[in-house]
């Protein structure tokens, strides 16, 4: 039995996937709207080397793999049973250009080339250092962007990254929505998250 | 062999393009957040055929037509002074695949293609009767996207939708972002958008 | 003549009791903050007569009869254990001049004293035969103030309302809230509720 | 020539007084629906001493003293052009039980007797000294209620906050809402107020 290679995109949108396809641990998910203004606060091109740290289910990362087909981007995430989604969800989207590395950032990022963009959906406790190895790397012109649920970590995450230089803005994202197939519209709210976008270069002045 | 124009994938990112880099009128947009998060709902594939009605500045459009290179997009727009923006702006951003169809819409729909997903920015006092028309020309599985800024047309474009068998999610978007480069951080909020999504397919169901 | 229970004054505060103070009935209760905004929307002023229609726990009565020491109050509800709640939190705030109805709206409304304010948590499936009960009894300057929290009713109170020569205004309520004694403060948010404001006089001009 | 008093209730309400019928500098006030809020997270209760810290417009006070009208109230500022407009405002609504202390806080809060509440409406630079002073002084089960607007009071609020001991609770409040008497209901937001909760005793527990 041969299976060519069966082409996603028939299937599932570049961006707007369904949360319900992707597999995910204790539904921990960037959910299908704050992951599309994440991607437009990325400002994605083709061919950038983009780091997912904290990737979780990867979703942040097969979207901009659709984006950037010429891209190469690194998910970093060591929860087992996440690394376990990831593969599946990889290779449901047929998604070719995300590598999977399995450490808990800051470590396993020294091996990485030097990102254009950084993504952190998760810092795991480790938030200033990862902050302190990123800045390091970040090309010139690169961004980094931060998906915060906490006040803590927005509030941290604005501090460390504007002691290391960086122009910050943070956008609170709140989304409410109908279900579909229910008699009355009544809308549901999802919690808030805020999206911190930073950078060195002029994009950001 | 001689290429003449800049890519503007060198300067512009694929989704997420500033609101000020677009020509616009009366400062009439579909802001960079709520844009990212229509075309996720538009749940666009490489190759589809596209309407955007009342295309106004044609960000939409724009950006759609990065994610889809093989796509056919045509922007519906008859107000003189936008239409001129909209020249600008296909040309600023190299957008090729995008073709202007100067007309009030229902006006202008017949020549077109039928489409696979159609986005509405603004009906112009004619809702009704475009999503008539769409409705008999819109494609298998083909869906239907609004933006609603007043409960008139929120309110109206969900019964009109369901009215003619579609199954309809609202999805209100409220954000608020803090300015780059000010002292303190002060959320501002943008007025909240209405998305309504609309399906006959088994997408939505 | 012995009085046995401490006043609540001792207790409760006035506005902004906790919701978990309120025995309800599937923990259906107008919330802490969406509260105080609808009594603000009600402009209160000390010996009005107010109707409380689909009263659920009381607990919008509860607070205006703090506010309302002289004032008159009906709480009209007909679900039984939201009638046996009612009891309860009566008692329990020592609620004073709140009376129960018990029936369906817009039965039990002929036997009271016109209204200065109409509040409607609930209408059951009754809302034109509610709006169109109301407006024949409604004094001059009154005002009916409704919460909606689905699309279908807030479409349909703005246009019964405007229908009967109202003035209408909607004021959408977006509430998130981190919890206390919480390691990391996670913003949780609330559906939102559409509190709609009606009036004839010059109030609302 | 003899003036009777005029007693307010007869024209505004006890809570949700129209922001416009206040006198403020540059229109900065707590808005009518935050204003309703932060009274609810007050807790008042008759007979209580309560602090208006950076008081503004005193919208909040003049409120709070309709609440408790055998509270004592203590309006702090020291702005000469807000000064100006409290004095109006006061009058205008024919507050009793509200002082005017025209200072910048912490300054004149010694001659003041110890609070059962305090609400920072603004803290001009001294938020640090001012929450030193107010944990000297306030009551056992007092509370604090401090309403921010930038994510650097914020932060700061809640870190002074909790190093104190106090149990906090952030409360974000989003508000859009339509114009009356406009063709077609627009939401229009108002930036989001994030309103602090801070206590010691059992009631935040």
């Amino acid at each position: 039995l041969i299976r060519t290679y069966e082409p996603n995109l028939v299937q599932y949108p570049l961006i707007g996937i369904d949360d319900d396809e992707f597999q995910t641990f204790k539904k921990l998910i960037t959910k299908q709207e704050v992951r599309a203004v994440t991607l437009s606060k990325l400002q994605l091109q083709d061919d950038l080397v983009m780091w997912d740290i904290g990737a979780g289910s990867c979703s942040v990362s097969i979207e901009a793999s659709n984006l950037m087909p010429n891209g190469r981007i690194f998910a970093v995430e060591r929860n087992p049973q996440s690394v376990g989604f990831i593969h599946e969800n990889l290779k449901k989207f047929c998604t070719r250009n995300v590598k999977l590395v399995e450490a808990l950032a800051p470590d396993g990022l020294d091996e990485l080339p030097d990102p254009d963009r950084v993504f952190i959906g998760g810092a795991g406790g480790h938030l200033e250092e990862i902050i302190d190895a990123i800045d390091k790397r970040l090309r010139p012109d690169g961004l980094i962007v931060l998906n915060a649920v906490t006040l803590d970590t927005l509030a941290k995450a604005v501090e460390f990254l504007e002691d290391h230089g960086y122009t910050v803005e943070a956008t609170c994202v709140n989304i409410s929505k109908t279900r579909r197939l229910t008699e009355y519209k009544m809308f549901e709210a999802q919690n808030p998250v805020y999206i911190i976008t930073a950078g060195k270069g002029k994009g950001l002045e």
